[in-house]
């Protein structure tokens, strides 16, 4: 395990007067042993107490080649795993647990008394998780300049005639060719109307001349995550439409400049849409401005009007406003992933945000 | 909501003397309204009551086109859902849960003593999605029709040339471009020493001559899925592989024999791994006999020596011994689906189970 991330999240237990926790969710124990275990159904949990003793109950269908520095427990499908587990914890005391632990395993652990109660703690993990160390700055850096490549080889095929799923087809392949083990999230390839509805699924729609293009695409190399997004115009564009996609990247922009410790997540937030706001186009900015990244596409911590939170140093999340007018057919988005400095922000993305206009062939 | 399906349930919750049930897993609440709802880490959750009353518990985020045929209880992000939800529940009584719910809303529900018991109640729910009714068996036909077209499709295939990922990519197309949504289970194209391990993970090999091919494969056909298993090898054969290719067909059939309404689950099992250590390789079959299939690839009921349920008709599952040799680099397993009837089973799978040799390309 690694031994500062560890330090880290038993600090912030001791802080909470918390002496044991139960880590189960696969990202989160990625992120402390260097290892991805997808357990399935069977029951996969670390075990951690402030005074060290450590363990890892693991089903025996999920062998490790590796040393994942922490003493591991195993168990067949004869066997009770919550039952095992019981045996480590402190009966008398308090227990944290992963809020995606499944309810099967708490409720066993609590006919068996596991511990005097049981708290939701994900948010000790989670605030760890979301201040990256020297090594995962540069992992992310580099996932995003690879995204970076990837949207650069992307623009140009939306003039040529694909619909969206076809589209989406040549995002994967465009990722599986540059080393990502998998996209971050299914690629968003929506023309016109179709990026005005930012909950929209891929379709069938081909481009036509003046739709806009919403471009959202991500991918996984080396086990760290990217996301961006860039909105590029077919053929032509309109003047409300140009006029949209000013006020978003100025917005954006806006976004960027307020992104620096000291100040909150939500100031993130509001630089962006007091901005739209103002220009006229406070409705049609649907959704918040952005959310954390890392070894998940989507992290604890939103760029959002709720969230008050310091932002720190180490921090990288998404800054992503859009306006969305669907009765005229335009949906504008653009997004870059941010890494927050001592003083500022490093902007992840360096793919160009001026307007792009792709000739459509037929 | 499917109410021949709902009065199973609460019926089941009748005689294990439970008012009340929340369902949460999505492919549950499918099976029950018919429409998929992916509510990533929001809640949803289908509360169900023996005097009726059911409600949904759903965010807005998933507007809903089509009725669901239960009462919608709308929430958004700014409003705490399980509170919602435990102004609904009957505090002085148990309450059944999914396994699969989050911990985190379990834990909220009982600090606001939501019930006066928590139960692990997804067996009551297995149970009646165990036994398929008319409509399901149909489509279990129908998806394994087309999954039959898909194995002859991809059998000449495995001839020319392309790597283990290069040829689960082709599976992949080849459900695309038969109207599947999607696979059912990451594909398994293994060669030689690759299908002598079960858990082996597609990677860059190449199929060489003499290779056996286990190709383990299924999609999802109008929401169900397939799943089965062919072992071919390329340009030739040796006579041990062909002994092990004929000892697992006889096993498999010895299984199919066996699968009748009044057998238990572990007598198919018995019945195809005691033929298997009959012939000397008890040892070699390393996993269970096979597992229950429906609009998941796994559902609840293993084939496997530890389930003594009694088979009933409605059933639908995989019948997948195998033989591994990983020094010898030998891996051959054969899998058909079966559905009950009221005398014996129907299987599901049409694809010959003759032994394939498949000439190599250069």
């Amino acid at each position: 395990m690694d031994q500062s991330k560890i330090s880290r999240i038993l600090a912030a237990m001791k802080e909470q007067g918390l002496t044991q926790l139960i880590v189960s969710d696969p990202a989160a124990i990625f992120y402390l042993t260097g290892t991805w275990i997808h357990p399935g159904e069977r029951m996969l949990a670390l075990y951690l107490n402030v005074s060290g003793g450590h363990k890892l109950i693991i089903n025996r269908l999920f062998p490790q080649k590796d040393p994942l520095g922490v003493e591991l427990i195993w168990y067949d499908d004869t066997q009770d795993a919550v039952e095992l587990l019981s045996r480590y914890t402190e009966k008398d005391r308090p227990l944290g647990i992963d809020k995606t632990w499944p309810a099967g395993f708490l409720l066993r652990l609590q006919e068996l008394n596991g511990a005097s109660a049981y708290r939701n703690s994900s948010h000790i993990i989670d605030d760890v998780r979301r201040i990256k160390d020297a090594k995962e700055q540069q992992l992310m850096r580099e996932a995003s300049l690879a995204n970076d490549r990837v949207m650069e080889q992307l623009i140009p095929l939306t003039g040529k005639g694909f619909t969206e799923k076809e589209l989406e087809r040549k995002v994967r392949e465009l990722y599986a060719a540059s080393g990502h083990s998998d996209v971050s999230f299914p690629p968003i390839t929506a023309y016109g109307k179709s990026g005005a509805d930012p909950h929209h699924s891929t379709d069938s729609t081909r481009g036509k001349r003046g739709d806009s293009v919403v471009l959202d695409i991500g991918g996984i190399l080396n086990n760290y995550c990217s996301d961006m997004t860039r909105t590029v115009f077919l053929e032509e564009v309109s003047q409300k439409a140009r006029q949209v996609y000013e006020i978003v990247r100025e917005a954006q922009q806006r976004g960027i400049d307020a992104a620096r410790p000291g100040a909150r997540m939500c100031d993130v937030d509001n630089a962006c849409r007091s901005y739209i706001t103002e220009m006229g186009y406070g409705d049609a900015f649907t959704h918040r401005t952005g959310h954390s990244i890392g070894i998940e596409d989507h992290e604890s911590g939103d760029v959002s009007a709720v969230n008050e939170s310091m932002i720190q140093p180490g921090q990288v999340f998404s800054i992503e406003p859009g306006i969305y007018l669907p009765e005229e057919g335009i949906g504008v988005r653009i997004e870059d992933l941010v890494l927050i400095t001592e003083d500022g922000c490093e902007v992840l993305n360096h793919f160009p945000k001026d307007l792009i206009v792709v000739p459509l062939e037929d």
